[in-house]
């Protein structure tokens, strides 16, 4: 098996499946784009589904990478990394047009009630993210930057939920503001 | 025509596209379910696309009709009103297994880069909800009852987000807890 290979299916079909949705992309789509031969795909992946899940992990790895890491960086105060990540994600928003939207948010909508591997393979994923951002809310409580009487993890949740909401509302309006509005938003809900 | 054939078409239609989507729903399924034979699809309906925006607005009026009545319910207060749209949301969501989701949002998500028709459409659908829970929070600012800071449209804008979001956490969670805790986030997120 070609690693190289491999990665440049998940690569490809990363950006297939990120603009047309899973189902609606066709496994002949992702090979063509990867230029790799007709029929390959199986000696790859096991399965569509498979090669799907390998992708939750491959989108996954990609948004902490991106605008992911900043929930760590500590040389900001735990409101400031939330509100960075926002601007990170608007930024990714902005080179991509105003279209695809939070893949993890994307496939959980569209997968989540279709297989029972996605739907496990998303909640773990989406718990990951959820924690990152609760443990940066119970630090900023534990600096009196965060409003105090927010439990992390629902505090965590709902931003979450807000930001892929978002990101299906600026799908619509093709602009900035409904993920610009939910920036301020999310710091009206935190702030003490 | 037959209006009420029609009518049943997007009945079933709106069943399926709910669960499966709009791309990955057959035009044959629709008629199959709707025992109407096959074929005769084009004859109440222009193209495939002509029937989502037909579907759009019917599942607009029915979230309307559902859980959106409330909003408009004089008989309850502002903030009352919208903690118990959030409970038929929730209630909703338990009657189809916490499957599902909101059909306007999987839209948006589905379909908002596809088709220029589409996100006109559901762009138009999702301002009209905004909208009225804006205008709600208008006048639970009035009465003292919501916070003053926020900007109505924008508060109105960031909690349909994040029920939409939390109606995609509930499809992985199988359960009310994404909800619930959202409807909670956002009592504590208006509340003075």
């Amino acid at each position: 098996m070609n690693e190289e290979t491999r990665l440049r299916i998940l690569q490809k079909g990363a950006e297939i499946v990120h603009r047309k949705g899973f189902n609606h992309t066709g496994i002949k789509d992702i090979l063509k784009a990867a230029q790799v031969p007709k029929g390959s795909f199986y000696y790859y992946f096991e399965s569509k589904e498979d090669f799907g899940l390998e992708l939750v992990e491959f989108f996954a790895r990609t948004l902490g990478e991106c605008a992911g890491y900043v929930l760590s960086d500590q040389l900001l105060s735990p409101m400031q990394r939330i509100l960075r990540h926002v601007d990170l994600i608007i930024g990714t928003a902005e080179a991509n047009g105003f279209a695809k939207g939070c893949p993890i948010g994307n496939l959980s909508q569209e997968m989540g009630d279709l297989s029972e591997a996605f739907r496990l393979k998303l909640e773990g994923v989406t718990a990951r993210y959820i924690e990152r951002v609760a443990a940066v809310i119970e630090e900023g409580q534990r600096m009196g930057e965060i409003r105090a009487d927010l439990d992390p993890g629902h505090a965590g949740r709902f931003i979450v939920e807000a930001l892929q909401g978002a990101s299906i509302h600026m799908k619509l309006a093709k602009g900035p503001e409904p993920l610009e509005t939910c920036r301020e938003m999310i710091r009206l809900f935190l702030q003490p």
